[in-house]
Order: structure tokens, then sequence, then C-alpha cells
């Protein structure tokens, strides 16, 4: 075996005893794109490619981790790499590695076939999804995203004009930890039905008209969508923590508007926070 | 002196032969972040972030530039840097690097107050603006642009529609050759002008019920737009090249519309380009 | 007052009922661009451009935020916006939007004047900085942080080979909550002192000599860099959480080394999460 | 058919005349993400996922140009996309929108298998490819190009330092038009080849033992490694049009040297510009 042989004679800084004495939380490797097969409700799997992180954490003891061995588990799995396999992934990890956390981030772009409103024209849609997982001693933890672009329109706009209201293409941000496994087509399908809209891939003119129309009749906010979507995850067996945005690219504006719900909050915006026993009192 | 001293003894490798005779046509210094000094119509001058590309041409006998000089020259000018004394920025750095051209590309923000439409309250806009300038043997070449956020709302939506209209925003990039130079500011009003709407920093609601109807009125294509600042183009004294380009968000997809016109043309949609005569016909 | 009395006439919508009664955690303006002046431990005060985000809480009862005033209350400042007045602007925006937490991030590059090791010969060197404030009935909370280019040389490569070691630019990221309020400088300088070298705006060749040797000289794995500034930082009073990132664009590979400490931890990395309840178990 | 039917009492404002008779060079969709199949070297074939522009040229009298076709069209192709039918999606294009020119522009992540250089351990490798076409009436141009990172050590900090040298990530992107057409496989091994190192995906320490010392053998500037492209470019019968970039990502500065050849030249670093004649001499 070559590799073993050359191996042997080279020393192994990363074992080595580190000069200071700290755990490191996430150690490990970024930004590495990948072919990957996700599950496709419709057609059972797709393939696309995934951005991945994975890391492990690292005893105060060790000096460095081994950066190659998350490559090597990466091609074990071959391409295939989804909700249903990723415990196993990071089992795998957190052995190779001898870590007791090990934790797999993979955004990837995930499509699915959409028809016109009207004609039934159909096309491909095009979300980013990601999957953001981690496997501890005794807990296993997958969040599950979706980023899908929809379409608000103004209520306000709309109630003070005498004709039009301005309108924008948004983009809702969904991310859930549920039990059992939610598909993405779910998620997709609330943040569509949420908004004033949703988009298409193809439109003709009956389709505009149709969509255009839609919209005028369906305001809506970014509270309005941010909470149309909160109160229909709330709705759903299973789901035990969600955070939902909606960002606008205001026709209006040349910046955007912005909302978010997180529940139950693990956020600052609640009080309950770490800072706050420590931090200066106003 | 110690970097003279220290100097003497290091050989200077960018100063021997290289393996390859080729010249290169540019090479120096990219992505390097320093505060400028702008010029401001209304204000005289203006402070902001400029990301700079710094480039001079190598003659096929040399091994390689002195890079370091390229940001020594950027320091000399301290943070002035603008149309007025771009030209001379150059000069010093084919001197200084020995070469028979010089490239300057900078990118930064520029602000403009603006006030809204009805209530008058101002803000501050943001426009992204660059300049784009070379120095050759007998040339001085400056392409000045800006990236200008409008709004744009669909003439076909609203003439087969009952009610309402799909807009968006959209962004209109502008680049000019001109003689003498021209202002940031007329660009960015030409390209306000030619859509359906500006976008604004501050809107109350009589200013949104303004933008709103008075966008309803106004229905513009990406083509429309694009078309709309090349008549005012052409019609200015001075400019003897442009471009425009118009990108639309569209609000009822998740890709983009886009328009372009370059005049004259030297891009490939012409049909006398470097491959033309080389190239397999159709 | 044109205002007023135009608005005397208009539905104020966002002050209506919403359809669903859930409370909104953030809701506000993103990616607002604005000139800023910040606090220069040097000079005293820094001309920057800043990149907002500006939210509030809204309570489940109200449809709508205002969000012409975030903008306005951001005017009412002037550029001025550091540490020492954040928590009067977040003051504003709580009384202004009648919310009971106000929420501020702004991401600003930030130039520090940097000497060359032993030439001496100065330039301006770039970090990007940010703060992320906000604050609620009891407590206020403020996140200061840095990003830092640095060098770092791996440990292994060198031990491995002959001669050499693969080297690369890193960037070290540093979030502190602290109390009483710390430098920008500080924070800066824990990075570049954990690195294998600093990096520098411009370097002669007896600067690039004396940068190569003690990089070599002073080999480091991004979780040995990770861990000198977490042992620096837990040194410092005053200082009751920080977070260190460092980001190796490792120069053997595409992808990028990683490692992350957190103190004390917050992150998922902890057993002590809220899914831990909920979550399903290995 | 109802799509016919709808459309039929529905006016196509697309063909009404413009207000501005000037012709438009580009006009269509952009960052249209779509799934395909691309041509692999190994493989036959690869799934992977693009990013798309279409565009057409418009005539002076037509007022618009009917979008939803770029998208029909692209999915009449289902997703078999590649250099050996992209002429004819041009020419669907230049029909169905009765263009005398049409553009494609696909940019995608390719994968190629990388064995170690020592131990041979095989791994994915991840590059951007991309494809830039266009057909008027008497041409059809194609430009291929790539997107390779690689490692580069410095000959200036080796010649001058008693050990070590800074070495980087760099990034090489050559584009070329040939005939007949070039395998991308092709124009990555020409830039792996021209730099100190290529990078891998997977490296054990004897590997990494090998690469640190291959590199520091083979010291060179952006400007060798450039050069050493164009000289093999140039060797290749059938490329008639090339440019070659490289952009280190220096690890002993915060920004990036960077060197460019086209050859021949058609860019502005040539005296032969289309502002030549008009512009302000010197």
């Amino acid at each position: 075996m070559p590799l073993k042989e050359c191996s042997i004679n080279l020393p192994d800084i990363q074992s080595a005893k580190p000069d200071t004495l700290i755990p490191i939380n996430k150690v490990g490797i970024k930004n590495l794109k990948y072919p990957i097969k996700v599950l496709d409700r419709a057609k059972g799997f797709q393939d696309t490619v995934g951005e991945f992180n994975l890391y492990v954490d690292l005893p105060s003891h060790f000096k460095g981790t081994h950066m190659s061995r998350f490559v090597e588990v990466l091609n074990e799995f071959k391409d295939e790499i989804h909700v249903k396999n990723i415990k196993e992934i990071l089992r795998k990890l957190k052995s190779r590695l001898s870590a007791r956390s090990a934790h797999l981030e993979v955004y990837f772009p995930y499509f699915i076939e959409k028809k016109a409103p009207v004609t039934g024209v159909a096309g491909l849609m095009e979300y980013q999804a990601f999957m953001k997982a981690a496997l501890f001693t005794r807990k296993f933890d997958l969040v599950l995203g979706v980023v899908v672009p929809v379409m608000t329109l103004c209520p306000c706009s709309k109630s003070i004009s005498r004709y039009g209201a301005h309108n924008q293409r948004g983009i809702v941000t969904i991310q859930v930890r549920s039990k059992p496994f939610i598909w993405l087509e779910e998620l997709i399908e609330i943040a569509e039905e949420s908004a004033s809209s949703p988009v298409y891939p193809i439109l003709k003119r009956p389709d505009e008209k149709y969509v255009t129309e839609r919209a005028y009749e369906n305001p809506k906010f970014v509270e309005d969508v941010v909470r149309a979507c909160a109160s229909k995850l709330l709705q759903i067996e299973g789901i035990y923590w969600f955070s939902v945005s909606v960002e606008n690219f205001e026709s209006i504006h040349g910046h955007n508007a912005y909302a978010y719900i997180e529940h139950p909050s693990q956020c600052y915006s609640s009080e309950s926070s770490i800072s706050k026993k420590d931090a200066p009192h106003s």
C-alpha cells in the first residue's frame, strides 16, 4: 500500500499536543462543490450540485483534525446525499475523525416543474434549498430550508392610489426542524400560497393577465407574508421549530423590506439571551 | 535609507529575462479597497470608498512588474482620485513602472440627496459608480459609468389586465466616453427619466401614491427604457461612445429581463468582429 | 405642512388589524447604503460607507410597520453612527415605531495605516468591520466584529517537506460582547498576532523577505489561529462573550479550511439546544 | 387550444411600434437556472446546473420581444445543452423570435475525477466552465471558457528568503475560440501545467509533501503562469483567439495580483480602439 508506506515515515503533526488547550466547536472544510442526488417527491431523485461545509468538534488535547478525511467520507456516499442518509454520513464523520459531534451543511439548487396558471405551459422553476445537520453524542439535529421567490403587492400603495399598486419580487426563506421528515415541496407551497402570487418560469399573455389581476386582488406586506407562512407552519404536525423571513426587492426603493418570525424563538430578539445576565443594563 | 540598503543585496527577479517572450496586455493589482474623495456636483467633493484595479502592460523581455509600486502611486495622490487627475495618476503609473500603457478601474458608491416627489422629505440615495481609464502612448481613454436603480411597470401586463400591472425594481447601467467630462448626476438623471419612475430613499404615503400612479401612467419595457436612455445620450454633445443596459428583477418570474444598446457598437452583436474572418460559417 | 395635509386623507393600512395575530420578531429595512463617520483610535473619526439593516419587533395586533421612519431616524443622526451613540439611535427607533425592541446592523470597510515591517513604507490596510446592536425593554446588546485577512503557513506541510511549506491568505472573523467598549484596533491586533504573519498593503523586497521567513518560522493551522485568538480574548477584562472563526483559502485545494470557537457557546455545537428535548434521538 | 383562444383577444403590445426607433443589440432573459447535461470526455455526459443568459437583437420597428419564448426554446432541448447542439438552439431562438442574431451564455460547475499525485486517492475536482455563443446572419461565434484554481509560489520571495516562499491559491481563466471544438479538459490541463502546482480535492500526507516540494521547485509569478498558458495555447492548431487571466489571492496582501493576455488582442489595451480617432489626446 503506497499510502501506508509513505505515511509511516511522516510525522502526524495533527495528533500532536497543541500550545493552547482550548476545545474547538467546529473544524473542517468549507465551500466544497460536489454533484449530488437529492430526493424529489415527483421523480424519486434529482441530480443537482451541492456546496458543502463539513465540520467536527476538536477536543482541547488534539492540535489538528485530518482535513482529507472529510472529502473521503463524502466520496464513500458517492453522490447520494439526502435527508434519509445524512445521519449516517455524520456518524461516519464522527467515527472517522474520532469526534463527539459532526456537522454537515449543504446548499443546492432544486428544480420543480411548474405550469402556467391558465395556459398550463410548463417550465422548470429553480429554488435554493439547504440542509444543516448535526450529530452530537445524544442528539441528531436537522434543519431543512428553502428559498422561494414570490410576488408581493403593497396593500398601502393599492389603497391610497387611484390605480395600480407597486409590487415586486420577494424571497421567502423557510427553515424547519420537524419529525417526521417534511418535503421541500411542502415548504415551497407554503411560501407561494402566502404571497400575493407565485412566480413562474413561463407565462403567456393569458397567464400574465391572470397573475397580474390575482396579485392586485391579493395585496400583501412582508409582514402579511411572514405571518401567513408562520400560521401555516404552526398547523403542521411534527414541526417543532421554524423560522421564516421575507425580503422584498421594493420596486419604489433602492433598499429592501424585511420581516422575520422564529418559533420558538432562540434569537436575540427575545429577552432570554445569553448576554442578558451579563450585559450592561439600560 | 533602510529600503535602499536592504534592497541592494536582494536580487531583482522581476527584472530578469522570462522563459517565454510574450508581451502581457495587463499586469497589476486587483480588488484594492481605498478611501477616496470624488467630485460632487452639489458639494464639490464627497468622501467614499473605492475598489481599485491597477494595471500596466509588460514588454516581452521583462519577467515581472513591481507590484508594490501600484499602491505607492495611489498613496501619493492621497485620497483625491477623480476624473480631473486620473490621467496624471496613469502617467505616474506608466513612468514608475516604465510601461507603455497603464489602466485604472475604480468602483465606488456615490450618494445624492433625493427629495420625495410630494412631501419633499429628503434622504440620501446610493448609486454605484465607476471609472475605467487607460493611458497609451498616444491615447487617453476614459469610460465613466453609473448603475441606477429604477422602477419599471410592464406595458403588456397593464394593457391586458382589468386592473393593476406588474412592476419591479430594475437597474440601469450607463457607460459613456465623452469630451468634455460629464457629471455622474447627468447620467443618473437620464436613467431615472427614462424609467416608469425613479426610486427614492424615503416616501411618505402621499409620495407613495404619487409614485404608484405615475408608474402606472408611464409603463415601460426594458426595451423602452434602454431606447429612451440611448436617444437622450445620442443628443448629448460630446458623447462619442456609450452603452446602456437595463435589467429588471421581474416580479412575475424568478429570472430577469435584460436589454442592451451600445453605440457605436464594438461588441459581438455586430458582424464586424475579430473572429468573423476566421470563424466557421453557418 | 404638505405632508400632514396630504396624509390626512390617506388611510393608514399599516395600523389596521392583521388577518393573522402573530407577533413578528423583526421587521424593517435591509441593505440600505449610507455614508458614515466611525470612531478611529488614531484619528478620532474616519469617513466610510455603511450598509444597514434596521428592524423593530411588531406586536400581533399591528398589520405593518412604517418603513419610511427607519430611514428618517438614520437621517437625524446625520452620518455620525458609532458605538457611542448606537443605543441612542435604537431608542429613537423604538419610540418612533412604538416597538418594544429595535435592531441595528451595520457593515463597513475600516482603514488603518500599516507600515511595512522592515522598510516602514506605509499604506492603508482595509478591514471589514460591523456592529450588531439590539435594544430590548430591559437590555441593550452590542456585538462588535471585524474581518481580518492574515497569512497562515501549514505546520504539517513544513514538517513533512524537505523545503517550503504551503501557505495562504486566511480570514479571521472576531465578534465580541464587551463592557466597556473595545476598539476595533484591539481585535485586529489579536487576529494578526495569532496568525503566521499579518498581511500588508505594501511590501518592498526586504519586507517580503522578512514576512516570508517569519511565516516559515511561525507555522499555524486554522486550529492554532482560532485557539490563539480565543486565549487572548479570554484574557481581556470585560469581554463576556466572543466568537472567532478562521477560514483558509488553502493553496493546495479548491476548497477552504475552517475553524470556529465560541465562548460561552450558544450555538448548535453545544448539547444545550432548543431542539434537544424535542428532537428524534439516535 | 386554450392558449390560442385566450391570446386571440389580448393585444400584442410587443409587436406595436416603439416611441423611439433605435435597434437594440441584445434583449432577452438573464440568470435563468436550468439543469443541463454537458459533454464529458471521460463519461460521455455529465449532469450539472447551468445559469443562462439568452438574447436576440431587436430591429428598430418592434417595441418588444417575447420573453416567454426564450424559456420555451430552452425547454424543447430538454436538458441537453452543449457545444454540439448550441448552434441549433441559437437557430431556434433566431427563427422563433424572428431576429437576425441570437446569443446564449451559460455558466456551470464541471467536475473531473482527480487523483492525488502519490497515493492516487481520487476525488472530484470542481471547475467553473462557460460557453458564450452567438449566431448572426453570416457568422457563428463560440467562446469556450474555464476557471481553474491553481497553486502559485512566488519566485521573488523564494530567491530573497533564507527558507520558505509565499504561495497561494490563484485562479486561471482561459477563454478560446477554436475550430474544431476543444475539450474543457484540454484547457484545464494547460492551466494546471502552467502553475507551480495543480490543486487537489484530497491529499494525504505523502501527497502534501510532494505538492509542497513541487511548488517550491517550480516558482511562478502571475506573469509566468499567464505566459506559459499563452505559449501552450498558441501551439494548439485550430485556436484562432484566446484570452488568459491569472488572479492570485496573495498570501502576503489583502488584495490580489493579476495578469492578462489576449491574442489577437481586441481589448482596450491595444491602440486600435474605437475611441482613438475621437478621444482627447494627451
